[in-house]
């Protein structure tokens, strides 16, 4: 259980995909992508392990739910700064999406 | 900040809107759903302020991501036991979905 507290600390936010670039030295098939949040936030580049499952040009352009407030974390050489959210089943994966349109850094709660 | 284990602490799963129906005491707009989250977490009743923003039929049958582990709390006197998750800007909401089809109870992370 958690409080509703813990889950508002969580700073989870819709960013546009500008761009995904293969994460050149991981050995997993990783993206590279650098993500727009809008004005407040601004650019971030996040690494994300979705490369087998999504193709660039699906990817790229989409507007995705990420969590922004977590440690910078190096992956395989790449600062990422921040997670992509998806749910997985079985061999699925499955990216979080808005179901309308909104403007990226728009707060998820 | 938050550490990545405080993120793993919210469990969030994909969830079927089997029914929305209005809360018929709340003064503000709310929907009482029965939302399935599969054979593990099964059926939870969850209350959502979105009633002035989705139609029942927009949000019946859809696939959505909701917090599973808060404590179930009363909303007008109804227990909701879970949280939709929703971006919002301005007066644009927009709830979180997944963008491919993927079984209910799918967890998130």
């Amino acid at each position: 259980m958690v409080t509703i507290d813990e889950f508002k600390n969580i700073d989870i936010r819709i960013g546009k995909v500008l761009e995904a670039s293969p994460h050149e030295t991981a050995r997993n098939p990783m993206y590279v992508l650098k993500v727009d949040f809008g004005s407040e936030i601004g650019e971030r580049t996040i690494v994300a392990g979705i490369r087998d499952r999504y193709a660039k040009g699906e990817i790229e352009g989409r507007k995705i739910a990420c969590v922004v407030n977590l440690e910078p974390k190096s992956v395989a050489g790449v600062i990422s700064n921040g997670m992509i959210l998806a749910a997985e089943s079985g061999e699925t994966l499955s990216l979080l999406v808005p179901d309308r349109e909104i403007d990226q850094g728009s707060r998820v709660h």
